[in-house]
């Protein structure tokens, strides 16, 4: 099956937004081993939108488009579908009294023109809507088919999972199977060289690898019978990869770095703290999006001020006015300070300078010392970060976030 | 002229990447009073890609296409679009000379393929590259007109302000000016009730509203000779929107609220301090975003255990008992004890449900208590959210910076 997505908005064509819907779509139809050959987008214009179902179907065989289901008269997409197919609407009384019910539940009224939401061929299949109020719909004719999705990413996820997804799955003699490897402290570059003959030569699972902000992801593909056989073509791939790259890689799919490393501190029982200068609460914000933390996240210090730093953390004034507050020393007393002003075993300490203003010839923009004690023993590490304000401030963050976690595990603690 | 906007790249079709130079070049061509009524995506492919020209060209004057000029076989939108014209590509040595600087400066060895990226026709307008190693180029065909620009984001950006949009303007005789007015505390229906007839009836300018996470904006957009024309257009437009909507605008274009309430913070030096539980940190996080806090931001605590909340801020154990910590009382208190223990003019404190565990039938999930201390006086605010763990604390913080911007307005603080 070939299949093509459509997106459907004056919204997206202007570059008002973004049309994330083409990636997700595009994503999931590649797991479910169904080949996508284009992509488009057309305004809310009936002719041009006749015309581009007409390419489409000319194309592919499975059109998914998204976007153009709400009530006004600027919303086509279903309208001109049906027309296109040669079909008639009709009013669908129990999808009337869901988008009723939709709006008794928020406490609004109904417009009169959301009654539009609830007209569809006899013969469509509908899609119901449970995040909204305008409910999608598939329409077979011959071997075309027709999948129309609404434009509010949350509603069209939502849709796709539960609908069209057990709706495609019969048409497919294999799926694909993937699994995603978090990558930190190591460049994409050098990633690549370590697994070189893998990206290579592998063809079935396939390995590719995705730089994002701080990290890299590599993504290993299998296709197969089922979702076992999947995952048994891709073991062995993984073992090897884990095994050349090491304490690198921090995680795999959706987990996050701060996940990771708030397990190991609750399993283990390790209580932390943090002082904060140059990145203001983000340390602290970021460990305890973690939602299991609050038995060891003793607390926070944003000493952005000397004072604070003193008065709090216990950095002596002497460090200060000899090192400045943008050095390693600093950051050493404000790790101990913050550990200890908080009977915690682990303190976690940021100070440098994240711009714009602040940079000088010996202390530029970028320059951030962190700091690490962890009973008893204090560490410092200095970064040497490129960016806004903003991504200074992040990439310190997941850089001590990381640091943590590989003092850790070099330590044994898991 | 009517353009359109072609993707190629492999990663674009399979969803491994979002589309976002497509988002860009079509709200830049809007500005630049272009219509666009097309977006596609093609893989690296050259028969489709050959397709999509022929398409394309069918039904603009103008492509753009970007991505896939590296130096890998893979990549193929020039050579492609040089045969689609019958155009011969010779070896541009100036060009090759750049490339092999960029290696050096970069301190990289250049690759043989590389040097593919130096060949174009020789009546081809080429667009330098600034920021990598591919030269864009613009071929003019009878009234069609090509221009190819590199895929990553950085480069194709700076490439099109640099050549494409000086090379464009030539055909224009008018251009769109946009001013975007930002508004928080009110949904996007409400706003849309208050200025309804402004939406309805303004031609030029047009007003186009569109909600984002937690906040609404209004993009009014005038068409005019000049920029000087089109503002004049819009102000008038902008005076009436404001009084209708009034505290609710907090700001425009680009501007951010922590950048807005930093202002008036540092302007008026109003030191500040906060308390923070269920954000645990983003507060403080966000206020220090703007970059010349650091003369009135004075500390910040992360109070997320009862321990701290009692130490650091001074909250009554019995406040806790009684009321528990997610409780207007204990926001007041940690507002309060985050002001005076800073020695600040200002304290702020939130303290919250922000799940996904922890919630009750009497304080579920969402529940949240912000804290608002200003020279004397303490106020509490109940906030009830929905959404993952993630969303209640960013609105939190939101809300609190969005409340304390209009508690200063109220009491004629600008």
């Amino acid at each position: 099956m070939r299949a093509e997505i459509l997106a459907v908005g004056t919204e997206i064509l202007l570059g008002n937004i973004v049309n994330t819907n083409a990636q997700y779509i595009a994503n999931r139809l590649a797991e479910l081993g169904i080949e996508v050959y284009h992509h488009s987008v057309v305004g809310d214009n009936p002719k041009r939108l006749k015309e581009a179902y007409d390419l489409a179907f000319k194309r592919s065989d499975l059109v998914i488009a998204t976007g153009g289901l709400g009530p006004t008269k600027d919303d086509l997409t279903k309208e001109v579908a049906f027309e296109y197919f040669g079909k008639e609407a009709v009013l669908h009384e129990n999808l009337l009294k869901n988008i009723e019910e939709f709006f008794k539940k928020i406490n609004m009224p109904m417009g009169e023109n959301n009654r539009k939401q609830a007209l569809f061929p006899k013969d469509a299949i509908i899609m119901p809507n449970n995040n909204g109020t305008a409910p999608g719909c598939i329409i077979e004719e011959g071997n075309k088919i027709l999948a129309v999705l609404p434009g509010p990413p949350r509603e069209m996820k939502a849709m796709f999972e539960e609908s069209l997804v057990p709706y495609l799955v019969k048409f497919q003699d294999s799926i694909l199977v993937s699994k995603t490897l978090r990558i930190m402290g190591m460049g994409e570059s050098k990633v690549a060289e370590i697994i070189d003959d893998i990206l290579e030569n592998s063809k079935n699972p396939t390995v590719a690898p995705y730089a994002k902000e701080g990290e890299v992801t590599l993504r290993i593909t299998a296709k197969a019978k089922d979702e076992v056989k999947g995952n048994e073509l891709i073991a062995p791939l993984e073992r090897e990869i884990r095994n050349r790259l090491g304490i690198a890689v921090y995680g795999e799919d959706d987990s996050t770095l701060e996940e990771v490393l708030g397990k190991i501190l609750v399993e283990n029982i390790l209580t932390i703290a943090t002082a904060e200068s140059c990145t203001g609460g983000l340390l602290a914000g970021s460990i305890i999006n973690y939602p299991g933390i609050s038995s060891v996240f003793k607390e926070g210090f944003v000493t952005y001020t000397n004072e604070s730093k003193v008065e709090r953390v216990n950095v002596r004034k002497e460090t200060l006015d000899r090192f400045g507050a943008v050095s390693s020393e600093t950051a050493a007393e404000m790790a101990e300070g913050a550990a200890k002003a908080a009977g915690a075993d682990i303190g976690l300490s940021t100070t440098g300078i994240a711009g714009p203003g602040g940079g000088t010839e010996e202390k530029p923009v970028g320059l951030v010392y962190v700091g690490l004690y962890i009973k008893g023993e204090v560490k410092t590490k200095e970064l040497n970060l490129i960016g806004n304000r903003q991504r200074i401030r992040n990439m310190t963050v997941m850089n001590t976030l990381d640091w943590l976690r590989r003092e850790l595990l070099k330590n044994n603690v898991k």
